[in-house]
């Protein structure tokens, strides 16, 4: 079966394809909020119905938590299985929004047209790329050249709670030759990629509770124990001067980088100023010593992504608060254990509260990294089909982001992934205005139809 | 005129004060927060109406925040100013209340009968102590017993941003031989107090910028400085492990106690351990080597007041936020300059941000502390009369709160103050179920007939 009328159904239809995104992002699916648990289930619902309208046989199955989505098609060649989540970030702050985050539009911009929407980049419009191409696929062939499992996820964005024991519980009906996963980005937008580096994600909540209730501030100041005190002082002691981290333990674990990696890594010409220009600033936060493309991708990180306690409304309220509380997460590399390191945080935390305040700790998800086998001779095949699509040679590379599927695919069905993604980096994912190229669209599923065909040849 | 019939006139008419007061706390005068601006309004023409009901040539005065609101009556001997503030703390946390803040009720507890709402303590319950003894002293004798001018504020919680340009504009119409400021406590339910140490208080708002929008934790992290990071790192270095701050020239001005004044307070037998074993706490968290009582009331604190930056919601979105912020404040002793440590701070901070971050300030308020002028007899006389309504002696006393208008009639009107409460330690001004016991209400109105003669003797 040839590629090319499939190539040309998928620019000739483009059109509906984007009209069939559209309608899935203005399901304003958030896993992470109870409030919009409903709203998940619509998602999973629209991408049953739309899996058999490809004549899939496609079924939602219940979770404690948010729905699976499960697709059969069948065919003569390698069993695929396809990964890609239907849920989306929160949407605050909404005032930093240019439009309704869930009424998604096309713009022109500088840069070319965009889809604008929560979603749009991660991970919906990715996930419909390889929708999109199956489509086209059938339509122009009669059939897919290969066995297809479609695989979609609606807690991806909320720690996976229902991940793994769904993957035990199917293991047999999922299990497959090859794992494709939708949810990375381009190297830029001539250079496609596909990662074969995935950092890992420990995130912990702590508070801090210091007063049984809030105080008056002048009554009590300098006599009681205020959390946010107690609170700042474990989150400065959590980096040192030179930028690593504290925790006892962390760096267990930690390799050091093959040289034909880093020589690799160099050659990709990484303008470090530029992107991080785009974003406001100019230094790299990192570990001293360490190269920008490190930082990002090879070597572990501890952010605090949120932090609250006491008054912060509008004017002062000189309150001495109760409780004070952070959400903080470790991306993870190599074979750094997120169980072993969650237990030395809360330790490193404990010794660090006073006696008579308290802390608690909320664990939330926790991942090791992954490394993929790219000898395996499916990478090279896929490296060459996404060559032919775009400007640039495909490349190998890390990703900075956690995308714990890929090490569960590895360790629960024996199955590999392929981490294959059209995302750039200013697509602003999990920040207002986020965006997806019409061009990422668009030659993400051309790629997709080229690498079913190189995968089934 | 003798003070007997006006105390039981006071203990007849308890109910109907009562009333009053009830009405007055129904109205939500929260000052700070813009959303109140009506209400603030609603309860100073309240007062107007109350003072005229009393025979007052009372009026609002417009400022350009929320109005002041000032009634004269005139009588023979010594022209007294009475000061109170009508406006309130916010309310939140919301759900912490047992009841609506803004629907008092009177509740029978283990420790006596209580008024349970929003300002009964502060400070609308204590204004009404004066007004109510001054009605039951006019009711009974047909006349005061000296001139009065009532002055009542409205932005007392928010920084008294009005005040300053008020009092110089209106000194002539204010100016009086002693000012009566009610606002301050009871030193335990036996003690009754005159305050006569009362911290200053400087605040200040900080905002850092770090990325100049929010990003993906792992497409960013460890090269993108986190504001949150930084933040912390400040608010980490504002105490050092003796409990000192260490804002630079910050103890320029500081003295230490008299020996006299130490004997005194050591005298009071204050029982640090329950005191901060009512709020949950059980160790003193200023600098080390100094008592409780000089944490409290002449050594002057640092404490975040509120701090907020990234995702604060249920579950955890794996952002690197743009910007942090916090809301600090410091209680002032002796001769600090409020002004010269805001530079201070200012500057410190200055040099802990990273280059390519940024940091907006913004000034809240700045009072010097106060020191009491105790030999001047009318001290004398008012804890006489103070010492003849309660069980024991009234005490001179410190205060760890700022009550900045006392130095404001000592430098704009040349007036000094005493300042005289009856509130109780566990009243839980600014936080939720703030009340005011029926004791306090009564003996404090008893209390000003009692100091209304003392002063006209």
């Amino acid at each position: 079966m040839s590629v090319d009328p499939v190539l040309n159904r998928i620019d000739s239809s483009l059109p509906e394809s984007l009209d069939r995104l559209m309608e899935l992002l203005r399901i304003p699916s958030i896993s992470t909020d109870p409030a919009y648990k409903a709203e998940c289930d619509r998602a999973a619902d629209w991408l049953v119905e739309d899996l058999t309208s490809l004549g899939a046989a496609a079924s939602k199955r219940q979770t404690p938590g948010h729905p699976m989505v499960i697709g059969h098609i069948d065919g003569p060649g390698p069993h695929l299985l396809f990964y890609g989540h239907y849920d989306v970030q929160p949407v605050d702050p909404l005032n930093l929004w240019d439009n309704d985050p869930f009424d998604p539009q096309i713009e022109d911009t500088p840069k070319g047209k965009v889809i604008r929407g929560r979603g749009s980049a991660d991970d919906k419009g990715q996930l419909m790329t390889f929708v999109e191409a199956c489509r086209a696929w059938k339509a122009e062939h009669g059939s897919l050249p290969c066995r297809i499992t479609f695989f979609f996820e609606g807690e991806e964005e909320s720690g996976s709670p229902s991940l793994i024991p769904f993957l035990k519980e199917n293991a047999d009906e999922l299990k497959s030759d090859v794992a494709l996963i939708c949810d990375t980005g381009l190297f830029d937008s001539r250079v496609p990629a596909i990662t074969t580096m995935l950092r890992g994600l420990l995130q912990e909540e702590i508070t801090i509770t210091g007063p049984s209730r809030d105080l008056h501030s002048g009554m009590y100041g300098g006599a009681a124990m205020n959390p946010i005190r107690v609170l700042s002082r474990i989150i400065a002691a959590l980096h040192d001067d030179s930028g690593k981290i504290t925790v006892p333990g962390f760096y267990e674990g930690v390799p050091e980088l093959p040289d034909d990696v880093i020589q690799q890594w160099e050659g990709l010409g990484f303008d470090h100023k530029a992107f991080l220009g785009d974003v406001g600033l100019a230094d790299l936060a990192g570990e001293a010593g360490r190269s920008a493309l490190e930082m990002l991708w090879s070597r572990p990180t501890c952010e605090v992504n949120g932090i609250g306690g006491g008054y912060q409304g509008e004017g002062f309220k000189t309150v001495l608060p109760s409780t004070a509380s952070a959400k903080i997460s470790f991306r993870l590399v190599g074979q750094q254990d997120p169980h072993a390191i969650r237990e030395s945080l809360r330790a490193m935390i404990n010794d660090m509260v006073p006696n008579d305040c308290k802390v608690e700790f909320k664990a939330h998800g926790a991942s090791p990294a992954s490394v993929m086998p790219i000898d395996n001779p499916v990478f090279e095949k896929a490296r060459q089909a996404l060559s032919d699509e775009w400007p640039d040679e495909a490349a190998f590379i890390g990703c900075g982001g956690s995308i714990p599927v890929a090490g569960y695919f590895q360790t629960l069905l024996g199955t590999e992934s392929m981490l294959i993604g059209f995302g750039k980096d200013d697509d602003q994912i999990h920040s207002p205005n986020e965006k997806y190229d019409i061009e990422s669209f668009h030659k993400g599923t051309r790629s997709w139809a080229r690498i079913l065909a190189a995968l089934t040849k």
